[in-house]
């Protein structure tokens, strides 16, 4: 197991500047008032194939040589992944396969196909998804690029909070949501380096609260098709993503169904953007978790955009 | 009638910055493709109250004298103008006396209670609006602010086109809803001042189309209650704003009901920002007109994002 080192981060930066936008940092003086906290959202519903994930995606495929670049590319993802990788691929003229639960939004699989990517199906379960995946890429040959447990993912993904760390000083404490971990290990892997006294926070649905209990627990606990509208954040922690996770967390806090569509409307409707039902878990968190937060500097990373918006989460309640 | 100048805009500049944002501008090379124009959208759906009414609001009220500023303001609107002049009057500290349609977005009318407005309620038609408004200025004596047809207003929206210009250099184009016309007439007052070749465009719903129907005519044509989804664009032009819109506007052009929704859920879709119907029908008129847009720069006015997340456009069909 290779672990991602700063310098690792710092190449990828110079790696995918072409590709990704800087996103920028929204602030709300009513969301300040209401949590008693100073919040700085990242935007990366802002980001290019509309999530942080193409930081990881570009850096895993403009790092490929010519020779593997040739096969393509190829990975399983709830979404936005999919999306991403599909992006990079296209930028560098490459296939992109792509293996997809048939239950993901159509909005994503419909944005997959726009870039250019190769659906196939499976079962929504993480069984299903690898038995497939093991398939497809024994037909293509194609290199494999994991959504998150992978050391050139996790160091493109650390790209985020660096610019964050340019863009706000002297942040108290950084809240990211958690699925598998692609995000917060990119988090930590940055802000240890650059910021060691900034608190990283993991924020992560009742419904898939497996990160919470892996961290409880001391070892990785997976489920197998956990059920939650935050369909990012479906997918259990890896070895890689454990390391960083188990070394750097402070804390993985929880939030119901019901508080993160909450949440999100309060964006929506407050700030005016379009983000994902799993970028709204750390705001739920952070608004339950008033003493841990008020009178704090908290970034808060909005991880995607990428929603459908014939079947928002409060019209079928 | 006073017909406001460019000193005015700049006085008002002055006198509001304190209580506006200067809102960004957002590109999306997705609808840049799309258009074949470059586009550049002045997303006031960021601004203080959710509107770029603000602006001409807080112009207003900071520019009374004390003395009448003690008996406070009062206004009809069919929603952000409300909004808006009730959170000028809140940060004055004097009271906001309202009236807005009974049909107006609940949205709405909480976001003006919030903000400490005092609503009384009319029918949905301009000549209910304007006898309970009568009525209503008699008992409290309160210094009226029209939501559009007052120098003071005009010389406030005036300021964002000012903003525009710093931000976006050589704009073949400005493409701003109209309703009342007082976006349009601040556009014109601030552009056909600094930027005279830059062309100025209305863009109006076709069921609420008495702007179009009076540009052509050469004279002031106003309906009683249209039906449109834009709801912030059914009220007529009066004189102040006929004088502008006559006077500097290149064109009025059409869309209809679904020409806007489709423009709403691509700006939601690809560029992520929550907007309102109104905002999109610009985007829905260079969509069709693509012969007058394509290889322009254009500034497309995002006019404001007080929506009712609970009532979108998408949901009824």
């Amino acid at each position: 197991m290779y672990i991602p080192t700063y310098e690792d981060m710092v190449a990828a930066h110079e790696r995918v500047k072409p590709y990704v936008h800087k996103t920028p940092v929204l602030t709300s003086s009513f969301l300040n008032q209401l949590t008693g906290a100073e919040l700085f959202f990242k935007c990366e519903n802002f980001q290019k194939a509309g999530a942080f994930k193409v930081r990881g995606a570009c850096n895993a495929v403009f790092g490929l040589s010519e020779e593997m670049a040739k096969k393509g590319v190829a990975t399983h993802s709830s979404g936005n992944h999919a999306l991403s990788l599909s992006y990079a691929a296209g930028r560098r003229g490459i296939p992109c396969h792509v293996v997809m639960p048939r239950t993901a939004p159509q909005a994503k699989k419909d944005a997959v196909i726009g870039y250019g990517g190769v659906i196939t199906e499976c079962e929504p379960s993480t069984s299903s998804r690898e038995a497939v995946f093991a398939e497809v890429q024994a037909e293509t040959g194609a290199e494999f690029v994991h959504p998150y447990n992978d050391h050139r993912v996790i160091a493109g993904q650390g790209t985020c909070s660096r610019e964050l760390h340019d863009q706000v000083h002297d942040l108290d404490a950084v809240v990211a949501p958690i699925g598998g971990g692609g995000m917060v290990s990119g988090t930590c892997l940055t802000l240890s380096h650059i910021a060691p006294k900034t608190k990283i926070y993991a924020a992560e649905p009742l419904n898939a609260d497996d990160a919470a209990r892996s961290f409880r627990a001391g070892h990785i606990i997976a489920d197998d098709a956990p059920d939650t509208i935050a369909d990012g954040l479906k997918v259990p922690l890896k070895d890689l993503t454990w390391h960083f996770v188990s070394n750097h967390v402070t804390d993985i806090l929880t939030a119901t169904e019901e508080e993160i569509v909450d949440a999100m409307k309060l964006i929506w409707k407050r700030m005016k953007i379009v983000m994902e039902p799993s970028s709204a878990v750390p705001l739920a968190t952070i608004l339950k978790n008033r003493d841990v937060f008020a009178g704090k500097r908290v970034g808060v990373i909005i991880t995607g955009g990428n929603v459908d918006l014939d079947n928002l989460p409060w019209m079928n309640s």
